[in-house]
């Protein structure tokens, strides 16, 4: 009666963006129990099953900007717009360094030290599936537009821009980009949170989202809001972690005036996914 | 910017079995809003990830029986005991039918009528990964108790019985069995119902459910509970359709009884499965 089959590394990953997804509360995100206007639960998970795909290619080796793309292509077959494009940025890298043997900061640094051109490349494509909200470049920008999608790659290749290289110039305005240059770091501690939690695994995410937006600020919030916005939300997950403000009440506020702190979102996915490679059991 | 994919056919029915669970309120199932004790939401979205591989076997053409065994087992990964086991069973040889060219009730007809006697082993078999809620079997069985799983096989062979033939026996009791006998009429009524609906699918789906708890008697709920306790069932959601009776109310107050009209949600899946393939947008 128990002979089931262990999950693969892709399967893993497709998992751990249903169980962000369904994780609640989570404030100011599409949860269990929210849904933003035009972007509704439902879309996340179409997302989560479109991107599947991309995660297979990446669990059998494809390079991780091609993995990547067809991913994000793949996610973006539902009318919602943007539901995963950071959470699938941040686990593709993992998932590459999950199948080829033990999943460590060491090995998922390694694999975004590996990284080519052409892995910048797919990263550009990307933009081209999906509209995701990032800020007008500065003047002295170091890096080509990413919404120039495709048509940045000519001078990707002349320059010579590796994926990582993308990520360490996108790190200060960027928390994900900022995973791949410092080792993961909080993916990992996320990781840790939900598998130290007790119970239902969507109620440990949700208490290592609140952990997470309360120690940091979202970058997500900072481009699609202001830095004070972003602040105000630190300060609020602050309180509502420490038993000062209603969770719940907080999630309601934040869904009903847009603010949506994506980038903490996609960490717990990253730290779901690592908890899952690591015996985190559902 | 719509540089999308389109879902593939073992996509679209790995989406209805999570559109299947994310609809609420579907009184007396998990979903959106509702958990049993020891059977969560978690635990239908991680059935949904395993099933994924025998679904894609499914679409690729493997026998229905050797997909199904596939299915059930991968989905059979998780903590929560039997979470598709019956919306698998009817979606695999609509996914066939599909993958083969025209889904209609007559392409899915043909399927079964042409499942073997190894696909009744493999039925049997998926016994074997999961605990199934079944009737003790009555003196003058016509079939070996499925409980004996793939010990059953030889009996099988011996007999010449096909799936087909193990479906006919079995759909005076049960409503999925029914489905493959009855030309899968109520999973395309569902189907019509969700696409002409407006709005949320997961509303539209959900709305579906309770025209067709109204409609039939659930056979799992006779299955687990009795027939008197199913006959309630169908008349209050049959309230609840009328607009008599809260079905948030009734939904929580089910889940409350342990009454799990498991039947009727596996209907919806099979539903929502072939309204995705003939075009309903997410």
């Amino acid at each position: 009666m128990t002979d089931t089959v262990r999950r693969s590394t892709a399967e893993n990953a497709q998992l751990a963006l249903l169980l962000e997804v369904s994780s609640t509360p989570k404030p100011g995100n599409v949860d269990r129990h929210r849904d933003h206007d035009d972007l509704r639960f439902e879309h996340f998970v179409a997302g989560a099953v479109g991107a599947r795909e991309g995660l297979d290619r990446a669990a059998e080796g494809a390079p991780v900007g091609e993995a990547f793309e067809r991913a994000v292509a793949g996610m973006s077959g539902q009318t919602g717009g943007n539901t995963q494009f950071g959470a699938v940025l941040l686990v593709v890298p993992l998932v590459r360094a999950a199948a080829a043997g033990d999943l460590t900061p060491e090995s998922a640094r390694a694999v975004v030290g590996r990284t080519g051109v052409e892995d910048a490349v797919g990263f550009y494509r990307a933009f081209e599936h999906v509209d995701v909200a990032v800020d007008d470049p500065p003047d002295d920008l170091a890096l080509p537009d990413v919404r120039r999608g495709g048509d940045a790659a000519p001078e990707l290749r002349e320059r010579g821009l590796t994926l990582s290289d993308v990520m360490a110039e996108s790190a200060p305005g960027d928390g994900i980009a900022r995973e791949y240059t410092e080792g993961f770091e909080r993916t990992f501690r996320t990781a840790d949170r939900i598998r130290e939690g007790s119970g239902p695994v969507t109620d440990r995410a949700a208490a290592a989202y609140l952990a997470a937006l309360a120690a940091e600020v979202d970058t997500f919030v900072v481009t699609t809001h202001d830095r004070e916005t972003a602040e105000e939300v630190r300060r609020r997950a602050r309180a509502a972690r420490d038993g000062e403000e209603d969770p719940e009440e907080l999630a309601d506020e934040l869904v009903e005036r847009g603010i949506n702190p994506g980038t903490t979102a996609d960490l717990v996915a990253g730290g779901l996914f690592v908890a899952l490679e690591r015996g985190l059991v559902v």
